[in-house]
Formats: C-alpha cells, structure tokens, sequence
C-alpha cells in the first residue's frame, strides 16, 4: 500500500475500531476524556467499532470484545491502553488486515526506562511492513470535512484549510481565534508515522492549502527536507521547530522521545526547503492565517496608510527590522492626496490621513482611500492603521480593504486596528476571505516579510 | 508655581474652560469628536466653562463669548480652534491668569510649513513664563480617578495604577484588554510640556504605580534621564521609544516635530537609567501588566510546571532567548514529583504533569500543585501551562496560582493557557490582581526578563 493511502486511512477513516473504551468515562475535575464520545458529537459518519470485553454497548454503540471479533473490514484502529497491553492488541490489529494503528498511549520512547523501549521495540517488530503506526503518545489524527477525530480532549475543528503536522495535542487543540485544524496528525513520538508521511498526504490534498508543523525533532531528517523541499512549491509550510538547545533537546527527549537536532542546521536547512521557520506560537498562528487569507507579493515595497503618525513611526521601525522596504511614492501620486490634506502636511509614505479628517473634513474611509490611490502604484501591500472605536469605521475601512484586494488581487491589504472594537476589526477582516489584522504593526511587518520571502522562493519576483 | 502644581492643573484640574466648542459637532461618519460632550458622559464633577462667541448655552452649560468674560479662576483651558486662531486665544487664557493651557489643534511644530512654525513661536512667546502649553497636536489629559478627560475622541479610563505619557492618542485610545490610562498625559508635539515634567508629576502621585512612555523624541533628554533614573528608582517605567531609524526619524518630524536622537544611544540611555524598554506595543501591554500585578523577582531562577511536555520545551528555548534559567531543582524535590508520576517518568525542570493525571489519575491540580511544590525552593518564578478546555480546570488552577501568590509574595506565578478558554483564564487570572498570564511562553519569559532585570536594577537580588 502506497503512502497516500496509508494516511488516508488514518486521515480519512471511513471506519474505526476503538480499542480501550471506557463504560463510563470518570470526568477528571469536570473534563471527560472521552474518545468515542466525542466522535459521536463530532457527527462523524463512518463505522465506529468500540472494543472492550466487559460491555455489550457503550453510548449505543455495539461492542466487540476483541478487534478479532468485528467481521467487517477496518480502516483505522486507535488504542488507548495501558501500555503493557498495547503489543498484544497491536498484533491482533495488524493480524485483523489493519494498516493503521494510532497508539495514544504515553510511557515508550518518552519513558525514561528500560520496559518502554522494549515495549517501542515489539511494537515495531510487529508492525514491520505490515501496518503503520502513529504514535505512541498522541491525540491520533482529526479531519473537520469528515467531522472525525481520536482525540481524548474535545477539540474545536473547522473547516479551515489548514493542514498540521505536530508532536502536541496543543495544536490540535488551538487558542481561542485560532483554530489550526482543518486537518490534523498528531505524530506524538513520531515513531513511524514522520513529518515526511504527513506532507506527502497534504501535498496530494486539495482540502488543505497551508500546512503548519510543530516540529521537536525526527528520525530522518533528510527525507523530510527533500519532500518538504517539493511540497513547499505547491503549498505553502510554516514551521515552529522547538529544542533549540541542548537543555530543550533532554526535554524534547522525555516528551516524545525526539533527537532535536542542532538548531543552526535547522534554521539553514527549513530556509533551503522553502519552509516559513516562525519562532513562536502568536507568529504561527498569524502565518497560518497570513497564507491562508493573502495572494503571494511581487515584492518587498510597503505602503503604510494611516489615522495616526505615531503608528506611522512604528510601522517604518517594523518595516525596516522585518527587511521591508517603505515605499518612496511618486511625487504625483503624492500630489494628488495632498489636495484632500491641509496645506501644512508633508505628504510622503507612511500617510497621514488624520488631518485630512480632522482639518480638510475628509469623510475617513474616502481619505483613507485617496491615501490608498496615492500609493498603490508603487507597493505590493498596504498596511492600515485605523482607529477602531466606531463601527461604522470599521464597517467602512474593512469594505475599502475588501474592495481593494478584490481590484488588485496581486497586492496584500493588511490592518492594524486600535481602539476598544479592535478584535471585532480584525474578525471582519478575515471574514473577507481577502485581508486580516495584527495587534501591532510590527507582527503585520513580520507577516509580510514571511509572504515575500515565501513569494520569492516562488520566483515571483 | 512649581513643576508639580502646574502638572496638577493638568492631570487633576478642578476647573476647565473648553475653548472651541461646536454647539452640535456633526459626527464624522458616526464618530463624534466632541470634548465636552464625553466630559459629561464621564461624569467629571469639576466645573466647565464652554467657550463659544455664538452660544449661551451647550449640552445644557452656561457658554461664555470669550475667556475673559468667565468671573471665576480656571485650572485648565482647552484649546481646539483652527490654528491661526490659537495664539490670540492663548494669549487671552494668560491674560485670565490660567496656568495650564492644553493645544488639541495640529498644524504648528508639526506643519511643514512656515505659518505653523510661526504660530508656535507665537506661542511660546506668550506663554513663557506665565503659563505651561500641552502639545499642540493633543488629546491633552485624562485622569480616570476624577472621570475626566479633553479627548475629543471618547476613550475608556479605569481605575488601573498606570500613568501614562505618550506623543499620540494611540496610546490613550488603548486595546482591547489593555487599558492603559488610569491617568494620561498626550504631550503631541511636546512644545513645552516634557516627558520630564509627567514623570515628576508621577513620581508623587500615589495613584500611580506603573509609568508608561510612548516617546517619539524630545528636547531636552538630558532632563528627562536625570528625572527618570530618579523616578525608576520608586516605580516601573515602561518605554517604547519608537522611530529607530533615518526614515522613521523624519516621519516623527512630521508627526510631533521630533527630534528623535540616535537608536544606539537611546539604548544605553534607557538601560542605564533603569527604565524598561519594550520593542512593540504588545509587549508595552505585557510590561504595565506585569509591573502592576507582579511582585519584584529576587533572580532569574524559573520552573515550569505543564500539562504538556510540548510548551516545556519551548519554554525552555523561550528562558535561555530571554536571558533566563532554567532552575535545577534538588533531587529530593523532584523525587517527591516522582511519587505521584507513572514510574518510567524521568521528572524535571519543566515538570510534565500530564502523566501523572492521565496514568496515575492525580487530580490535576494537586498534580500541578505537587509539582510545583517541588520547585518552588529553587526559583523566583514559576511558569504554569494549563490546557484551558474547561472552566473547571481553568478556575482550580487560577485558584491554585493565587493561593500560590498568597504564600510566596516574593514570586511571581505566570501561565500560559492554551485551548479555546486560554482569554477566560487570562481574565481570570488577572482578576487576582497578582498573577497573569500571556499568550505565549515567549512573551511570558520576556516579561519575566525585564522583571527580572528592574528587580536587580533596584538591588533586589
């Protein structure tokens, strides 16, 4: 069975057999961890085969007393044993013709003793060109567009084009407005199942547009490289590679039993591939979303239109830290928005639209627009700073954005709102589909510099 | 009258006479910017006296033709008339003896132009001696605990401790969770007002515990870091000093009229006068929180104490960025950890207590209190990472860091909380009033850096 297909069993089950399902799962502190009931929320559609030999039915379901007992054939079994039973049942998997086998189950390469490397061995010696395994120590894999998931923990999926690859249920579960999962593979230890085996299925997948890594290390590093390197000319990958020193690598070592790796050699390799290295959580989000929601840039020249010249200081700071180049804007371009302004204001780029408000009594967003004009020739994004503190303001200047993106599909239309109604701001922006908002200009800068150098990778300038 | 009587005027006056009052300002694409109409919206009790030659009456006060005409002394006039109009009204609030005159109107230092260069001169003459100018190019001043404020566009004030002193209305305005004023003071264009003077009004002001600069540039900064490094020396200052490079520089020229000085040399300036600098607003958000809820850290020693092995280690990359140390505890300490974990569970600094709640079924708090007991003698701060799927967890765990805090005021106890309640456990923790959290282990080890860092600045450790 090629890769593709074996991922797409454990992606796209259209049948699970769940082998270490509680009767009655106990809440720890209020929180049930809860596999079967959770599919059952999700609506998951396929076959569900519970398997615990002291039940008849759980939650409805029928119940088998072994994997061996279940007549029809099974895609995906996910085991969430005690870990001295997880070699026995993987070998009854793997006897059933299961060739996916997700073991949730922590205390093998993560352990620090000798019977969790013995129990990894047996399992790999079972498995060995028969089946595949993801894990151990992992919430399994979720796909929001068939509403499944094996994770313990209730997740939030959606139908986002995202595509993870991670070693931490942290991102599958997502922060709040930020929902990584559209699709997600959980490699826990990553003891079979790699990086590699991920981007080979979201390459072929049209579901998923970006895909986002959380990497602490692997096994062959060299293979992921040169599928990445192929991959990232079809779609874009954003990485947060962790371990980065030698205190990090022990942990990494105990948490999923990864070799991290040097992190110089990272940092040159991720960049050779075509891969977004992000340093932290708040950047991988705004990459997942910077990927999904603008179009590639044909260059590195910025265009700053804004209500406040204190934002206008900043956003040259963070232009010039991320490499950006503030755009110098015709003279006539220049022209033509100093007649909208007071007499007194040196109009240049960034562009101060708030004496032409408060002065010249330009409506905002028709100020903001003509300010837009003025520079849009010589740019390949604009980023807004505006107050938000009106809805009617922020109705008008995320139009104009939309408006904007929709007249120049080449150039990237990107906000940083303040004021009280700034998140609202930013959750109508990215309603767009088109364009979206940062909490400072400095993560808008870092964002577009990310795109370039992903656009240039392209060849598209 | 000396600096901090004039400063009272300003931030505390118990009388102001608003010069430049629309008798019904049309709101601008429904945004109203109407100074007195906000000031009765927020309840100021302090006496007002509307200026205006074609009205008797406004918003139901008695309007005078001209400042002379009021009978009574006025701490503060307002000034918001076009600009070729300011001087001779100046002149009129000095001749009525008002000490504290704030310019809202833009157009002068900032102007690129001759008349507005003239006009402040104009200015300054006028007042030299006889009366201190705010901005011009101002929202002027605001001060939560008297419900009073000239900001012609309607902010949020709240009893926070924070005092701030900015050259923009940005950093009135605010962000979504993140009120900066408590009180507030908009230098603009910094024509005679001066960061130094704030800062001597905050260094006696008992309302304030935190100070918070935005500083473009200014005149005399010589002043400035004699005050300053006195001030640091009795409470936080934050700083973010923007306009880094050539560009930026000449675009605060055009902004405040600033002169920003050399990067490098601020740098230095900063540091050595104790003052915190932050790079962006985000982490100037971070930094007033941290001050105003933090205790000051004895060391750089921290503990992590996680739901998942995951954030450990990027915690672990985020300390060492900062300058941090990732604390080794005793191995006693960690063997008590040991007890209630899965035996093959090699426990460190970062403690995963994730093992010890899924296999050994600890409640989770207890499992992190356990943990973070066997830490706790051998740091300064511990750094909490909790799932936040459910509110019983995230109020068990916020009651846990508070009891924490209670018992050890000289440490800090910081989370990072992930999942789609991480905002609800924020506010939460917040709510102590002596824990926060952050959105990241990165920004949760740069606050703790900088905290660190004041700490030692004053001789803590």
């Amino acid at each position: 069975m090629d890769i593709l297909a074996q991922m797409k069993k454990f992606v796209e089950p259209e049948s699970v057999a769940l082998i270490g399902v509680s009767r009655s799962p106990e809440p720890i502190s209020g929180l049930k961890f809860d596999i079967l009931g959770n599919l059952l929320d999700y609506g998951y559609k396929g076959r569900i085969y519970p398997v615990n030999p002291h039940a008849s039915e759980i939650l409805g379901i029928k119940t088998y007393p072994s994997i061996g007992e279940v007549a029809e054939g099974v895609d995906l079994a996910v085991i969430n044993l005690p870990r001295s039973l997880v070699p026995g049942v993987t070998r009854e998997s793997v006897e059933k013709g299961i060739w996916a086998i997700t073991i949730v189950t922590q205390g093998f390469a993560d352990a620090n003793d000798v019977e969790g490397k013995q129990l990894q061995k047996e399992v790999d010696e079972i498995v060995k060109g028969k089946a595949r395994v993801l894990g151990p120590n992992t919430f399994g894999t979720a796909n929001a567009f068939i509403n499944f998931s094996s994770s313990f923990v209730k997740m939030e999926m959606k139908l986002v084009p995202t595509g993870v690859i991670c070693q931490s249920g942290v991102f599958m579960i997502g922060y709040p407005g930020l929902t990584l999962v559209g699709k997600g593979i959980d490699l826990g230890n990553g003891c079979d199942v790699d990086f590699a085996d991920g981007l080979e299925y979201f390459e072929q997948d049209n579901d998923v547009k970006v895909v986002a890594l959380h990497v602490e290390g692997m096994r062959d590093a060299r293979r992921f490289l040169s599928v990445a390197n192929r991959v990232a000319h079809k779609k874009p990958i954003v990485a947060l590679k962790t371990g980065r020193s030698g205190l990090a690598a022990e942990a990494a070592q105990s948490h999923t039993g990864s070799l991290v790796g040097k992190d110089e050699v990272w940092e040159v390799a991720l960049k050779q591939s075509g891969i977004t290295r992000v340093n932290d959580i708040d950047e991988l989000g705004d990459m997942v979303k910077a990927f999904s929601l603008l179009p590639l840039l044909k260059g590195k020249r910025i265009g700053v239109v804004t209500h406040t010249g204190a934002c206008g200081v900043i956003s040259i700071d963070a232009c010039q830290k991320s490499g950006l180049e503030i755009a110098r804007p015709s003279s006539i371009a220049m022209k033509q928005f100093s007649a909208v302004s007071p007499p007194w204001l040196a109009v240049s780029n960034p562009v101060d639209t708030w004496p032409a408000i408060m002065v010249s009594k330009q409506s905002p967003t028709e100020a903001m627009a003509e300010a837009a004009r003025a520079v849009i020739n010589d740019v390949d994004a604009v980023l807004f700073v505006w107050l938000a503190t009106c809805q009617q303001w922020c109705d008008e200047h995320s139009q104009l954005m939309m408006e904007l993106a929709n007249i120049y599909p080449d150039k990237a239309f990107v906000a940083h709102p303040y004021g009280p109604l700034a998140h609202e701001a930013a959750a109508k922006l990215e309603k767009t589909g088109k364009t979206m908002a940062f909490s400072s200009p400095d993560r808008a800068a870092r964002a577009l510099s990310h795109l370039a150098d992903y656009s240039h990778f392209l060849g598209c300038f």
